[in-house]
């Protein structure tokens, strides 16, 4: 792929639409500036073109494979593209310096993460391990911190999530690993973890299962779980490594993402897996919640940057490929025209670049939220946290939903050629499918936005969120062009209070089943309007830019584009909004499914 | 798989919901009774049951592959699929008596390509070939028919659709392919033609190209299109097969329907092919479209079909599959529930079951429609012929795009598990995409709906369509729980025609374009109502047997299971058919994308 994101967009978001360079100035940040940190994105962009890129198709094509005793065969550019990710720091990259990291915000950290998803999105093990590392420094102790992450910031050893079993499922209640003491913080480990993302391969040493179990005698579901370092070799003092018998097991073959592993794991089938607890006894799923939220953001940056280079591999082949006339065109003698001429090729192209766009946007809104909530104390720090909890299901969801929806408009656009191998979009086809089951399906971050999120600390996030969506609602009204704008995105918070009033009366009376049913709706409903969101506000900077005639950032036709896209989304996308409100405030209620009746 | 589809839904749509037993009056299906045609379908379950379905996934694992050489290696099992099938008539199944046919009805043919279909998508090889043959009996004349028929028939040659080319794609206009003529109605043809299936395999003597080329001198675009019939190898009188310069240039790989090969075809390369004009030249388009109409509804009863399989899969695994507890239980220590009873999982399980259930009952009401049309004269037989033409591009695209987005829920329903290849959905969700581009993608089918049938006859194919909802409407509005969906499908046709007068403005002044730049909206806008007339259809029929406690047929289950989906469709899936007329009617007239915003 030549092509595989616009790093003008991004240069739009991280300068113009929320802006970084305020973030210089606390404490936190600021050993940087805005070029340093422009240039880390480029250092990205040049190390995924020559790492990454040219390895997209050949990574699906030679799948991570079981090699039947224990090991997973993986792609020997891995090998170079950690190598070169660690030395680049994209593993300690967003770690503080006390804990040798780079300290950088997440907005550049999550610009680079963007570019690389981008470019080969089968490329995820050292992110995976810097939020690995990343739980280690927060919730492990000195000895933990010096034994395990600085292998794993230079890249030598993989961390890992290790949440999934078998039997549970999505049901992190029913974790059944189980952890005997053996003193020392010292647990004897036995359990099986399934979808484990690099829990095997070939380029790195050693591999740091963060592992969720249980201590014997624990209290049963959520509250009795415990996080633990599970390493595959024990270093010792003489930096020797020592087999604690974690064995892979096997390699899920799947649809997409075929070059990145997924093992099954055994830990102790032969009772001599030792696991190190993190942290207290028992608390386990809050730390593990940590890496979650940061992975959620992630797979929803993923799923948007797989789409984005969707769409750049669309709009290309929509230029340079020549394919009928335009209806009003009657003469047959006249020359093809580019099928970006058509009006129906345009709108698959739009509504790829609204959702794209538009979902990288959030993310980025998201990555500030994280920055400045790691930088900020008291109640500053407490806004910019909810804000981020409401809206990390959000990033997660409608990036993994509507970023199929974006790449089988890619398709389209190719026609028969997208449905083959000899162009790229049929693999991001395949690829983002996984992004709506990562870290909690779709149903589950459903019912954590409408169940959790929305009404946590007495509603406060959500009251945050509208504030916010406020502040631009009051920036848009002051320009003639954008009030009809303002005014709808006004109107969907009016509907989303009626919604949310609405379901609330199930809750009230107790009836939860009832009260999150729907939650998947509201869902697809709030994630359109914080899009519209996202998209006024970027309109906003364009119009203000287009009005000042200031084109020293960006060119004129950009600001246009910018314009153009949001009421785009307006017109196209946000009705849909509407449609999940009225099926949710249709007040004949839905008794629900009878299985019977569906059996039938 | 073991369960892809659901007989008792076929049934209820072939004896009850479109009624098949008043077509046995006709004298063209008088031959036959319900016994023998359900029999018939019952055959096709166990045709499919033992040789085709399971080879699903060996197909995909062992895909088309091309020897290098213009030999295409296909799985073995072919030769048996295609001789069964052959024998048991389902090639000449829909033919006429006089030319060797069986005469059946398309609803009965139809049915037994769903199940095929819904088995193992990859082997459309023998319906294609009853398709080409039939435009050869439709067409040809005797010596054609003679020649070709009888071996396509016995499955023995392969019929083929050549239409596309690798410079025109979807632009029939610009079909290059050059005949000169040499006497006796046969011409030298030149050419390329790409994406054709079936075009080379191993389970086949020789391939029947029913090809698009230009004569010699014709006029430009479509108004000079002629159709050939191009073997590989043409018979002797002795029987013996003779080289007629088609060479298979390639197969292209592909994200699904792997099995199913895809050829590159070159004719005359070594100036040695010979085709044979079928009827006048010049009007080969004219002949095509009764096999593409034909290969529409094929398409849109595959997309469904497949949906069905996926449904049905995930409908198994939900109740079977133990995880986690209702929101409303909050004990850890109750054993996991069947996720099944999850009002998430059931909302998806609905929205397929909404989905491909009234998919199929529109392909039902088409292939009625057909059979109507087929066995009918006069302005009877131009009625039903006028709804089959309106309804044909919105089969084929309601199945396909809503089908896609059926089977991803089925990947969620599966969670994890739905991504690898340890279970089928994955690979119905890679074999589904191909059906919105196949025969015309979605974007061409849309402006066949909109630019062509719905204002075709001065708009009488609309008001027949209107005329027939309307009926619908009035049968419901007679039961009492009924009457507020009657009162709702009313309301869509207003909507609808609101939305025509709106758009059909711009046709009025000429901008053809701007009429036809939301073709595919208008699409996704009247195939919901559409199909909410089906379910309307079927909860009359179902709330009628609940009333009179008639369960001959169907258990009450069942019926209650249509009602409450009829009704889950209205709230669930109308309100978007309601966001599109809002995008269509919004009075701010987008001037459409201009290129440079979108490159900006």
């Amino acid at each position: 792929m030549s092509t595989y994101t616009s790093l003008d967009h991004l240069k739009f978001l991280l300068k113009e639409v929320h802006p970084i360079e305020p973030l210089f100035a606390l404490s936190r940040f600021s050993h940087l500036n805005w070029e340093q940190s422009w240039m880390v994105v480029e250092s990205a962009k040049l190390l995924a073109d020559r790492d990454m890129a040219p390895y997209f198709k050949e990574m699906d094509r030679q799948p991570a494979a079981y090699d039947g005793k224990g090991g997973v065969r993986t792609h020997p550019q891995f090998i170079t593209i950690i190598r070169e990710a660690a030395e680049q720091g994209w593993i300690r990259g967003a770690a503080k310096f006390e804990h040798g990291g780079l300290q950088l915000p997440m907005m550049v950290y999550n610009a680079g993460q963007h570019v690389f998803q981008a470019a080969n999105n089968n490329c995820g093990y050292f992110g995976l391990t810097a939020g690995a590392a990343g739980l280690i420094t927060s919730f492990g102790n000195e000895q933990q911190i010096k034994t395990f992450v600085p292998a794993m910031f230079d890249g030598r050893w993989q961390g890992t999530m290790a949440l999934t079993e078998p039997q549970a499922g999505s049901s992190l209640s029913d974790v059944a690993t189980s952890a005997t003491p053996v003193g020392n913080g010292m647990y004897k480990i036995k359990g099986q973890k399934i979808f484990i993302s690099g829990g095997q391969h070939d380029a790195c040493e050693n591999f740091i299962h963060l592992t969720l179990g249980r201590i014997e005698g624990a209290p049963p579901g959520v509250k009795g779980i415990s996080l633990f370092i599970i390493p595959k070799f024990w270093p010792a003092e003489d930096g020797t490594l020592h087999d604690n018998d974690v064995f892979c097991a096997g390699d899920f073959q799947k649809m997409g993402q075929r070059g990145y592993c997924t093992t099954h794991l055994v830990f102790g089938d032969n009772d001599g897996c030792k696991g190190w607890l993190v942290g207290d006894a028992h608390k386990g799923l809050a730390y593990m919640f940590q890496m979650m939220n940061e992975s959620r953001i992630a797979v929803g940056l993923a799923a948007a940057s797989i789409a984005m280079a969707a769409y750049q591999a669309s709009l290309q082949y929509a230029l340079e490929r020549p394919q009928g006339r335009l209806a009003s065109e009657k003469d047959p003698l006249k020359l093809p025209t580019m099928i970006i001429n058509h009006p129906d090729v345009q709108r698959m192209l739009l509504t790829q670049k609204a959702i794209v766009e538009g979902a990288l946007s959030l993310i980025m809104e998201s990555s500030r939220l994280s920055d400045l909530a790691n930088a900020l104390v008291g109640t500053e720090k407490q806004k910019h946290w909810l804000l981020l909890e409401i809206l990390t299901p959000i990033v997660k969801t409608y990036s993994a939903e509507q970023g199929s929806r974006s790449a089988a408009l890619a398709i389209q656009t190719f026609g028969g050629y997208g449905f083959t191998t000899d162009f790229p979009v049929e693999q991001l086809y395949r690829d983002l499918k996984i992004m709506s089951i990562y870290e909690g399906t779709t149903g589950i971050q459903s019912i954590d936005l409408l169940g959790r999120k929305v009404i946590m600390e007495k509603g406060q996030a959500l009251t945050e969120l509208i504030a916010v969506m406020k502040e631009t609602i009051s920036k848009a009204d002051v320009h003639e062009p954008l009030k009809p704008y303002a005014k709808a995105l006004a109107s969907e918070i009016v509907q989303l209070g009626a919604v949310l009033e609405h379901l609330k009366k199930f809750a009230g009376t107790g009836d939860l089943d009832r009260f999150l049913a729907d939650a998947s709706i509201f869902m697809e409903m709030m994630s359109g309007q914080v899009i519209a969101w996202q998209w006024l506000k970027q309109a906003v900077i364009a119009h203000t830019r287009l009005q000042a005639s200031d084109f020293t950032l960006q060119s004129k036709e950009f600001y246009e584009g910018k314009v153009h896209t949001m009421k785009f989304f307006f017109r196209y996308e946000l009705p849909h909004a509407q449609a999940c409100a009225k099926t949710m405030l249709d007040p004949e209620y839905l008794t629900g499914l009878k299985k019977k009746e569906i059996l039938a």
